[in-house]
């Protein structure tokens, strides 16, 4: 008889666990139990739900549980599971839909209860007209919210604030985006927050940064965000100031967690218990640029780590190769692209870091309607070592950043990225591609 | 005082060198010499010309005389070096526009003679109606001839045949393109091929291929195509059939030629004699994966090239370190994208090669507005290495080429691509890029 693989949490990592683990070991019985009531779908495209361009959040979903039980895996939406014994490897399943508890068992167990928003100690949080958005319910209740809304304040320009921003503007909102740090992106260095304040402030929203918000005014219903330097009215708050790793759960059975507050997993996503896996925003990567782990909750990476705990569960060679912390976002018409430690960060870490800034464009010169393009390098004084860096684009050009990120894998340094054979026409590039270009102002 | 640096063409290569030098040593005299009648610019561009798409062939200039003699380097276009003595470091330079010769001297000299169209050994192709297009000149010839022209054929479906279509079409004209070999873009593998093919046709390219062209047919002006398979009636005939080096004043005063027929270099961009440089398409570079000479007559690689012999020229350290085969062009809508050897190649060079083709997105899929994007990846049986790779896309998508690019210069292999932290959001990629599900499905 086949092995009982459970997993808990289906969104992401989960979904991809056990698609993996089946279609690579059918003898496999799998399950999955998802407290919410959506299962594998793309949690990154709920801005473009809400600015409308996509028409409804069922299109988000990769995968129905329909198709899950028709290649054999029992998937099991409202069904929260609230206890787990790693001894006898016993679940205890709480099913909302039917409102009972039952028991249920596993030979291998992924984790993937995924993260969730994390609300700022001020008063007025609990009013209706305050929202967070990170699963399929968040954006359900965000669309009924938007009809009639006028005003919205959105906490944080991180990704999140940011597409969001965007996506408000286009349903014809009033926009006031606060962030404590002095630019938005602020995890970024300031020539990308520069960058971003321009197109953000062209496009109508107001960004107030160095800004801290002191309470979400209103009686019952939000009216306003008090801030250190005024008050902004609101009747739509989105709150997007930062996401925790729902380790609940894992802790309560004795699975441990890792620096990061994430859980700890080897390179084939095994905790620290027999059989027991974690796999998307729940649990940490190993940072190459840092050498240390590092969360990083991306729907990418996700899918990664569940891949590859489905693989491993499924009796076969896989590994997660660890990040060197890529991501890309679009603000209105700009792409922002970047991988690895800004300069700020690689000074933080102790790192002789310098920095080259330059501005070029995805085309030739000649070429019409070829757009601004910007590349930021990171590098460490004396080794040329490639640390980090940065691409700004109008669209797909801001992938550039992949080359980038393929260097950071190996340590390359600027004399590897000025060595490069990169792709050249009119349309696409300059006669020097940027990341030359920027290469060539570094060194 | 200052040495005197000579370079003999000015269009990508000489013009790079002569302002590179200068620019690291202003003690150096720097004179450029150039046959036809413009110095420093685009060749890559003049097909956007003929398309109407970029208004006049002055746009494609990247530096004019002017600012050339501002920086303090002599321009001489319609000067042709005709005889150059290296013993005595002597050239004998004819001024076309006061048709007189006069001698000249040099301690560097830089060969930057460009390379130029091949004839197909056919009658008929010295009428008039029958063009080729590498030079500006060509281009004012072209342009001219498309007032009154009705029906185009262009000999040969590489990058210049290709993209001539396109501008040809943009122009209202029929246009039959005829191929020797059996699809588009021969010299990569047949999916691509496919690809191209259709999009041609969906744009109103008739596309001949497996083609023999016999004779252009005409009294003193053409009138039609004579074929294997037909004769095409044309009133205008383009020949895209290939380009060879000019290396007849290098082989004249005894500079080497490696295997590729291309003017032989070393790093330096030295030749085998003392003080000689070549850049641009008169010269050969290094492939890293084939691990030999190879002739890669490209914009990119002329200006790389051109700017490592002047740094060298002006004393400073630089390397010019290589290609691995790096193209993308546009036809219509697709952007087509190779680097590194093509499945064919790879089987003819002895490689156990194989290849994977898969089709995916520039979006995630639900990301209204994303289109197709296609991967081909070449590698080796047994070791996994990667020799090659294309990338069709709608767009500047196709540059992911360059992840693959940067991976073959360490000789990279599929286990590397799958290692690498891409950058993922729904509108530049689906949760799993592209490059990653083609390595999946390689492996």
């Amino acid at each position: 008889m086949g092995k009982r693989m459970v997993v808990v949490g289906g969104v992401a990592g989960g979904a991809s666990a056990a698609a993996k683990a089946k279609r690579e070991n059918p003898d496999l019985e799998v399950v999955v139990y998802e407290k919410s009531g959506f299962v594998s779908y793309g949690a990154c495209g709920l801005p473009y739900v809400l600015s409308g361009e996509i028409p409804s959040l069922e299109r988000l979903i990769a995968r129905t549980p329909e198709e899950f039980r028709k290649q054999g895996i029992g998937v099991h939406p409202h069904h929260e599971v609230v206890d787990i014994n790693p001894e006898e490897r016993v679940l205890t399943v709480f099913d909302h839909g039917e409102g009972r508890t039952f028991q249920d068992r596993y030979d291998y167990l992924v984790l993937a209860t995924g993260a969730r928003p994390t609300l700022p100690p001020i008063p007025g949080t609990e009013q209706a007209g305050v929202y967070t958005l990170r699963s399929m319910e968040d954006g359900e209740r965000l669309l009924r919210a938007l009809e009639g809304a006028r005003r919205a304040a959105i906490l944080g320009a991180g990704y999140i604030g940011l597409e969001v921003a965007e996506a408000f503007r286009k349903r014809g909102l009033e926009v006031t985006l606060l962030e404590a740090k002095d630019r938005p992106l602020p995890h970024w260095d300031e020539e990308v927050g520069t960058l971003l304040r321009g197109e953000l402030e062209r496009h109508g929203v107001e960004v107030w940064t160095g800004v801290r918000v002191l309470a979400l005014r209103g009686s019952g219903r939000v009216e306003a965000v008090e801030t250190s330097e005024g008050v902004v009215p609101a009747d739509l708050v989105l709150i997007a100031t930062g996401v925790r790793p729902n380790t609940e759960l894992a802790q309560a059975m004795g699975v441990a967690l890792g620096p990061t507050g994430a859980i700890a997993t080897d390179e084939r996503m095994r905790t620290n218990l027999e059989g027991v896996f974690a796999a998307g925003d729940v649990a940490e990567s190993f940072h190459r640029v840092l050498g240390r782990p590092y969360w990083l909750p991306l729907g990418d990476v996700a899918n990664k780590h569940g891949r590859t705990a489905g693989s491993v569960i499924a009796g076969k060679e896989a590994r997660f190769h660890g990040v060197v912390g890529t991501a890309i976002f679009k603000a209105f018409r700009l792409a922002v692209a970047t991988t690895g430690l800004s300069w700020e960060a690689a000074l933080r870490e102790g790192y002789r870091a310098k920095k080259a800034f330059i501005q070029s464009r995805d085309g030739a010169h000649y070429y019409p309607g070829s757009a601004p393009l910007w590349v930021e390098l990171v590098y460490e004084e004396g080794t040329d070592r490639l640390l980090g860096g940065a691409v700004v684009a109008h669209g797909h050009g801001a992938l550039r950043v992949d080359v980038l990120a393929a260097l950071l894998h190996r340590r390359g340094t600027l004399e590897d990225l000025l060595a490069l054979d990169l792709a050249y026409a009119p349309p696409y590039s300059p006669v020097w591609d940027p990341l030359l270009i920027a290469a060539q102002q570094a060194r």
